[in-house]
């Protein structure tokens, strides 16, 4: 055991602890850099990771970040005792899994509890991702996978069942049917608490959208009162931290693009099982562009979820959709939001194909229930639309969010700097790329900026004049402007013939 | 582009730069943890990967660690430009050989030029190495990692052919042949510019046994003068940094205890090319706690050395040893420098053991240089101990390294708190445990404290009579024979039978 004087630093990390110590100091006690050690003082103890320091801390001084000094509750020059200690059990499990070993459902629990208790190092994590994603994961893994992330996490208790949810696997622009089919569920006398995510590469994601309307973040138990008074949600998932575990594995598949399928699979189903989720439609779009390129991938893909769902006794239906085209007018936070409200409240100028999508997967999602006949759920949700149910469901739940529920779609007024984009000549669109589309409205301020984006009058299919409009962009800066003009200068985001 | 004001922080961060930056500004920016920026002010720019900061800085403040505010040459509170940039070309391919692909060379070539620049965090650099580790690597691969480590690193430049050299895949206690090969070698007038490593989980290194007679730490012109004067050299690797990019990926690896084969061969050839070196003889022990268990094992990497080394034009021959127990008497940095000395010294305590490997070692390299027939290597080498030429020339190269070349056997004074390890009871030694002995020795200070460690009366084979003493522990501390008797409690590392 060592003793070092404390230095106070004045920044936190972010992940698992860690101490900085002089370089010389760990040559002569033989410490590593990334290895752990045991930092305690009288009345508390942390386990934190090395990091080396060549000249900025004295051999007698230990460099403390936010997370430990707080936890140890102690001050500038105060004295620490140092222990080096060994790694977590479950670095042995992840070392197995890359030795191609299938691991046991209680060695998945100790790499879950681990991560939760913030013990792996990212380096670990990385190993761990990395293995999954080289040698894959067997059902009896992802399954384990995904009940360790659910018990390891906050849990929504409603006392109710049957609980319905959706999953769209993403990637298509404009995309906003969670924000039709919750209150269309709901106004059947449903119970849907749904948790959206924001955008990470896309213009805007559903919890962007919403938060056009109402607020989005809420406690576990705000969540439980609104789902209770009003039957549904749309909320940001990331304010209430369902599955920790779950989100420190994304951290580190995030900067690596590394997407293991076994990951994504537990990480999809535990967030359902966290809400308590019975029954789940999980639309999955394929397209050139979108996340699924092609059938066989949807099916795979479906085969698996059918599995997965079917060990925690879930109820399922899959939807493969066209996700080759944006769905929908408008795109970005606000016009994406305006589509909703004037698809609910049956202005001609709700997006057609959002309404045929939205209806369908929610028919789906209601024969699922088995209280619709097969075949029928479709009609029984363009009636709620009709008859101004969802409408009047959806202005509950904005309210019950906090939200303005006398908002009318004029209200929303997008950027007041904008371009058009016409068609250099005449013909039919051939073709609509999703990616480019989501550029420009990134360009022009998605999703930081709500009132950002892009509003189409002509999409995939339709016919278009010599210097007719083909969408306009709107932005809330000059210079958004300008920078979708050199975006523009270089790709297409339409294909005319 | 961002304007952000200058926070210096007084911690290097021994690696890629990093900056930090306020959540909610990195949020609304669309910028992410682990991504990369450009940060530049009027005279300089940087690349440094972004850490979220939640409370610490406002959201118009970026946080600087050393490397960053140093090379920008700017100060608190000055502004700086923010600029999110991509990730390098080589992460491409890191992820191509997670998809099991084949690397090309020029891959390769950027890989490892990234890893000199500094370009791949840490994340990136483990999913490097995990996939390499999972997936194997061709001998193209390894060959073409081999050659752009060297040609990244710094060179020896001695202008003379043969150069010679000598490496021991590792794991026996005491086992110090280089310190006796390299004097028989150059004393025939050979070069022989070795360089070896410290421990690592070891009592001794060769570099640090070599530091209790001399320096060990030499830049690259040092360390040329000094071969050109004597021929050889025994140094500290560490110090002339010759393959900065194995360097970097030895960080990584080790405290996942990842070893991928490919990477292990280009690190230990690699280093001989750096040297210059033309034939090279490889000590493979074999052992129940060595690093190679089985004859299989050292056959193999046999064979792999010899395809590598001969894609570089490198003769090379290898030498199968007994690894089961420990070389030599002393075990620790100046009980072994005193063997070393006794041996070459011609005095009866030097080890025989040790003499009968080196000597049979140093024949098989003296022979690969075509100047000896078959079989007359080993009577060169014993016959240049016992003319006193390897004796002279030892401590020649000891005054060349700054070290005494009067220095006696007797001078070397072992730790003054002593413990005496006795037989339990009459009969042979038919096991004695390297790893026990490794764990008594550091127990006792070893490789911090050189006097430390332990003197062995009896090995493998050898008949005891009960009280008879085995050896005896050498520690500067009374604190640190305390720490034996609690390892002596716990296991014996001798069975008698």
């Amino acid at each position: 055991m060592f003793k070092l004087r404390a230095r106070i630093i004045d920044l936190e990390t972010g992940s698992l602890p860690i101490v900085t110590i002089n370089e010389s100091f760990a040559k002569k006690n033989d410490i590593h850099g990334m290895e752990r050690v045991e930092i305690s003082c009288d009345h508390a103890k942390i386990v934190a990771v090395v990091n080396i320091s060549e000249k900025m801390l004295n051999e007698d001084e230990i460099g403390l970040f936010e997370e430990t000094w707080k936890k140890l509750k102690i001050k500038e020059g105060e004295i620490v005792n140092v222990v080096p200690v060994g790694k977590p059990e479950s670095t042995k499990y992840i070392r197995k899994k890359m030795d191609r070993e299938e691991l046991f459902d209680e060695e998945i629990k100790q790499i879950v509890k681990d991560i939760v208790d913030e013990k792996l190092t990212d380096v670990e994590l990385v190993a761990f991702v990395s293995s999954a994603y080289m040698n894959g994961m067997t059902l009896a893994e992802t399954t384990a996978l995904t009940k360790y992330i659910v018990e390891t996490g906050g849990k929504l208790n409603l006392k109710k069942k049957p609980i319905l949810d959706k999953h769209c696997i993403g990637g298509v622009a404009g995309n906003r049917t969670t924000m039709v089919l919750v209150p269309i569920v709901a106004s059947l006398g449903f119970t849907i608490p749904k948790t959206s995510s924001r955008s990470i590469t896309s213009p805007a994601g559903t919890a962007d959208t919403m938060e056009v309307l109402a607020n989005v973040s809420f406690s576990i138990e705000e969540l439980q009162d609104i789902v209770k008074k009003v039957g549904g949600c749309i909320v940001w998932g990331g304010a209430i931290n369902l599955a920790a575990a779950d989100d420190k594995l994304i951290k580190v598949r995030h900067p690596l693009s590394l997407d293991p399928e076994g990951m994504m699979l537990a990480s999809i189903v535990a967030k359902k099982l966290a809400v308590g989720a019975t029954h789940v439609i999980f639309d999955l779009p394929i397209g050139e562009e979108a996340k699924l390129k092609y059938i066989g991938e949807a099916r795979h893909l479906e085969r698996e979820f059918k599995s997965l769902t079917n060990n925690f006794g879930m109820k399922m239906d899959t939807v493969i959709t066209d996700g080759s085209s944006p769905i929908g007018r408008g795109i970005g936070p606000l016009l994406e939001a305006r589509d909703v409200l004037w698809l609910l409240r049956k202005d001609k100028k709700g997006p057609n194909d959002l309404k045929e999508k939205v209806t369908m997967l929610t028919g789906k999602l209601l024969e699922l229930t088995g209280k619709y006949a097969p075949g029928t759920g479709k009609t029984i949700a363009e009636k709620q639309i009709n008859n101004g149910a969802a409408y009047k469901k959806f202005m509950e739940i904005i309210e019950a969010q906090g939200g303005n529920p006398k908002i009318k779609p004029e209200d929303l007024i997008p950027g007041k700097y904008t371009l058009d984009y016409k068609a250099e000549k005449r013909g039919e669109i051939t073709n609509m790329k999703n990616s480019v589309i989501s550029k420009i409205a990134r360009a022009a301020g998605c999703p930081a900026t709500p009132e950002a984006g892009i509003y189409l009058y002509k999409n995939y299919g339709d016919n278009v004049k010599e210097g007719e409009k083909v969408f306009t962009v709107y932005a809330q800066s000059e210079r958004n402007i300008d920078n979708v003009v050199k975006i523009l200068k270089e790709m297409s985001p339409v294909t005319i013939e």
